[in-house]
């Protein structure tokens, strides 16, 4: 796609600079901007790009410009961050939905597909899969028996979706992500471990976005599930039985151990290991690699590993890693008081 | 499938008090039980569920029940978690297994289907594959040259197995699980890294199961192995040459570097890491997160980074905590020794 | 395949002692030989092998050989570890590349395939997807619009690769990696996160390997970039906008933030995490487990989480195993300062 500056100007009501007419036929970071290229300028230290930029359109907040001309052509803004957000949402829009059945995939008799739905080729779908109206199944899905999924929903190719998982609207799955495989459940015997069968599912609401190579596993028995608004990196686990509230943030590589219990707003580094059957409260931080092995309080923010009060690590941090010196500091008091024995 | 208290009653062997005929269509957890589910009590403190449970019907221990009359039906047996364990059991065998190659599958004509094999659709088999009786491939796996799957595998959506693995008999390997892929072995030159052919493959033993997301290398030559009845959960590494033994438990997570060998009835926690060529004994138990950098003998107990004996860890982990009152306190004694010595 | 010990002498050079017709159909490590198997001999402390192997045929170092006949064939040699490596590489190239397209894929008309190329069944190819002379594309792989994609690579089954990423020559992706998902960004506002556009790519340089189950994401604008030469694990997270240098080796499970930028030649061990917006240099030696929230000059090696120096950190190490000790030194220092109070 290609855009002049002035149909970018109108887009976000901005004031042009320099020549309307400039071609842009793609987007650059500001450190390294290309011909051709859109980028912006939204902080004063990032202003001296104005001078050196290669890009031929720049968008910059209007307390930023002192001159009447630079190199690359100018659209002034208010807020040059907020008006670029709208414009890549704009182009993301664009690139528009892909719509319709393709050839090569597999769909039940008895699945009930909505309107507008785009099902990939190689997209397995399972009897009485449901999918609801304008969402987009990507190729190389498994979508498996009784699956509901809500509308406007992305599915990324090698997604997987098992047996009865539950998916509402706007949600993002992305490649390879596993939904609703077995949780880790085994019953020990003196012959060998012998498998609790997992009868339960996923239940995922509305404006989840799971990234991907993720395992979320279903329940032994009721549902795993996973509030509104929350999103998920990548390579994440989620055992059986967890119950994650809303609009939290949860980091890449990050485990959560089964029948634990999240509230709403927290955010979860990446890394992070939460033991099972503890429960964290709301809009607790939880720092990066930290292992968490009992119950979290309300806005919390703890680190380490157990996982203590995120300040109190730090300060015996200072000290563990100050440790050879207290340890020669004791040797000394040890000597001084035997010197004081020996008096 | 629906279910009425007498028919579950009869598959346990229990005793009736309420409606024979009250009808269940699901399962509930106890704490969140619904109407037309069935659950179970087991032990003393979930006795007050059998007053307020919203479930039809459930399974009671018979010593936890002191009335004539609840609002549930309730099925009394002699142990209601054994009970319903063999009931679910039950439930899960009545779903059936697949059979039959659907259409759309690609099955090279020297591979050898045993019977009442289920292969699914968009699933590749390779030249000269085995798959054993009663087996089950869904759809969209990867079977490579040679490999060898044996009687009554599950093999979950989205698998990949590299050429000459070998699985045993009742193996369950879940989606998007690789095994067989090269080990990450590679020659230093001034140029750059050499790959190290990886000519090996992955043995996998009777009873194991590996979760979903997991990367099983195969060895440099020889083989990785797997032992008899292991259970693996999901997003684990382990890396060529890697030899488990029996009946293991490796949480999510968890990453065995190459060559290490593991004995028989261990426990592994989840993020783990264990490094290459050392060698951990039987019945070891090694906390989550923790990282393993030398051989553990049997039965030990073991947490940290780098690991050290469970108590001990946590024993200096108290004193970590309480680093900078220690460090004061050595303040103290100092300038007291300084007083001292300035009298 | 078979062979005998002579066409295995002839394609390394090498003197036979022994018979010249033992057949070998495969290989095994020294540890575990078997008949009809070869192996090698290269150090001092394996040469008790040469009388106790199993194995049909022997590559041996001439150094090591100090009798005039084995129990097996003998093939003597100047450096047995490079010419079993040879071998290894001889023994790959012989099982050939595969070629053609495949019924059941699915490529685009606008797509553009070269000579020699390899498309397996189940695998998607989008419009104006490029996939360069002599490359393999396994079974059930997706490609995204604009691909590019060099010579000679070879693309495991169910790696995912998504619009616009560029993928240079002799590369090899393993099973199940996903490469150009989304990167991980989202605004907070009061009502919940919003999806802030990822509309960068991921550029793969020359000759890099990536394992399985990997998430590598796009930029949110410009490029992830994964220099020439760098070998990466399975199950490793690269967020958005990391740029990778040259040559550099990046063990399993370990993840980096987004915006870092790592140098050229180090080495980053398994289950390491490293923050966001920081700066790796050159040959940096990274310990397994380690979190790393602050750049690394050159040539540094760190361990701890936080990540300090290595020595400092098993320092420190040392004596908070010794802690519980140290701790009660300090309480008797207390109780002998009080007695002099006392005095």
């Amino acid at each position: 796609m290609e855009f002049t500056a002035s149909q970018i100007a109108s887009f976000i009501d901005g004031k042009i600079i320099g020549d309307e007419n400039a071609l842009i036929t793609g987007v650059s970071p500001i450190e390294s901007g290309e011909a051709g290229h859109l980028s912006f300028v939204a902080q004063d230290r990032f202003a001296h790009h104005l001078e050196t930029s290669q890009c031929s359109v720049l968008i910059v907040t209007e307390t930023l410009i002192n001159k009447d001309q630079y190199n690359p052509t100018i659209i002034a803004v208010k807020d040059a961050y907020l008006s670029f957000q709208i414009l890549m949402n704009l182009y993301q829009e664009m690139q528009g939905r892909k719509e319709g059945v393709e050839d090569g995939s597999s769909i039940h008799d008895t699945a009930v597909i909505g309107d507008r739905v785009y099902i990939g080729a190689f997209t397995y779908v399972s009897e009485k899969a449901k999918i609801g109206e304008g969402s987009q199944i990507f190729p190389q899905v498994y979508i498996g028996k009784g699956v509901k999924i809500g509308k406007n929903c992305k599915i990324d190719s090698g997604a997987r979706i098992y047996d009865y998982c539950i998916i509402g609207d706007n949600c993002v799955i992305h490649s390879n992500t596993v939904i609703g495989g077995d949780g880790f459940g085994f019953q020990p015997t003196p012959e060998g471990f012998q498998k609790i069968p997992q009868l339960g599912n996923v239940i995922i609401e509305d404006n989840v976005e799971i990234g991907s190579n993720c395992s979320i596993d279903r329940a032994t028995i009721g549902s795993t599930t996973i509030g509104k608004g929350t999103k998920i990196d990548n390579l994440i686990q989620i055992a059986h039985n967890v119950k994650i509230g809303a609009n939290n943030v949860i980091a890449a590589q990050a485990g959560i151990a089964g029948s634990t219990t999240i509230g709403d707003w927290n955010q979860i580094g990446g890394q992070v290991g939460i033991v099972g059957h503890i429960k964290i409260g709301n809009q607790v931080k939880i720092q990066a690699q930290s292992g968490v092995n009992s119950s979290v309080n309300d806005k919390e923010t703890i680190y380490g590993s157990p996982a203590i009060s995120y300040n109190d690590y730090l300060r015996s941090y200072v000290h563990f890693r100050n440790l050879p010196e207290l340890a020669k500091r004791i040797n000394n008091l040890e000597n001084n008081s035997k010197d004081h024995t020996n008096e």
